[in-house]
């Protein structure tokens, strides 16, 4: 590619090679049923939905971490893949599997970018702050809300119950309590309708 | 969908909506040159490259707003489709049909916040502030680096010149004067291997 100064450069390498996350490809279908929705999209959609949301997060969220969070939280998804959130398996190694992503993807940038969107990973994944917690309640919700707008699509290929759905989400409560209020009903109605199991 | 109240129910409205800017393809291929690329990874492609290259944009940037530019400014193309950038017929009426589309789509929302995008996506279109500029140039640099990487895919397959890339893009000095530096060589390579008509 073009010669370009040092730091430039490392940023252009970065900036082309999280084009893969385009290529990831996760459970949850987009809303008209046609296909498996990817990374890439499903980040924008949370970044989206986290500039229209925030006055129903559980606490006053800084929204430039926030979308920040989102926009790369899935990046290490490049190397470690998606893992199915009711994936009991894929779960036992996922953490040291990202981990090692991280560590490649993060650090093709200049050191203390690379730091910077690390410590904005590490902190989604903790959900200890309420960023994280607002963030994290997002990436719960968007998924659920696929599932019950799709006629559970994804659920019902991989035979999901209520109680894996309610175990695996209950934590929207603390960053978004009313869009729980709202899940709750969803789930509620999916087991009426049988596109969830009971 | 489930019952909520007003408000909320407004900004599920939009935010189901919005998902489908997922099947708005561009003219764009993604860096694997295996497909065309959507509007949504195009606009999650853009936030993030906004994050990482801050520091080079003309003039100090408010990165929030130009985030929120990044990631609503092709919601238009919902209902009035992508117009490729060399489509001087398409060119005729896009400004209308966007603005229709506008009126739709971002009206779902309650009324000040419809008002909010508004008003970023017409700052983001008119390319009068430091921050339009700034989000303007990364809009021009992406899918131009895209077409460098992919050997002209989407060039050739339209008989692309190099007047008219530079004409499109030369604004992207005005936003990113780093960028359009490494822009020019990157034109001009395009151009020796055959990837853009001279």
């Amino acid at each position: 590619m073009a010669d370009t100064n040092g730091r430039l450069r490392e940023q252009l390498d970065f900036i082309q090679e999280i084009d893969k996350v385009k290529q990831v490809l996760r459970q949850t279908v987009i809303l008209d049923g046609s296909r498996r929705e990817n990374d890439a999209e499903h980040s924008w959609h949370l970044a989206t939905m986290a500039m229209i949301l925030q006055e129903h997060a559980a606490e006053p969220v800084d929204l430039i971490k926030v979308i920040k969070m989102l926009l790369i939280h899935d990046l290490v998804e490049i190397d470690a893949g998606d893992t199915f959130a009711y994936d009991e398996v894929g779960a036992l190694d996922k953490a040291e599997r990202e981990r090692k992503a991280a560590d490649r993807i993060f650090y093709l940038l200049p050191d203390e970018q690379a730091r910077e969107i690390d410590q904005l990973w590490t902190e989604f994944e903790s959900r200890e702050t309420v960023e994280s917690r607002y963030a994290a309640a997002l990436d719960r919700f968007q998924p659920l809300m696929h599932n019950y707008l799709t006629e559970g699509k994804a659920w019902r290929k991989h035979g999901i119950r209520k109680a894996q759905v309610i175990d695996r989400n209950r934590h929207i409560a603390e960053g978004l309590p009313a869009l729980w209020e709202v899940a709750q009903i969803m789930i509620d109605e999916s087991v009426e309708k049988g596109y969830l199991e009971a």
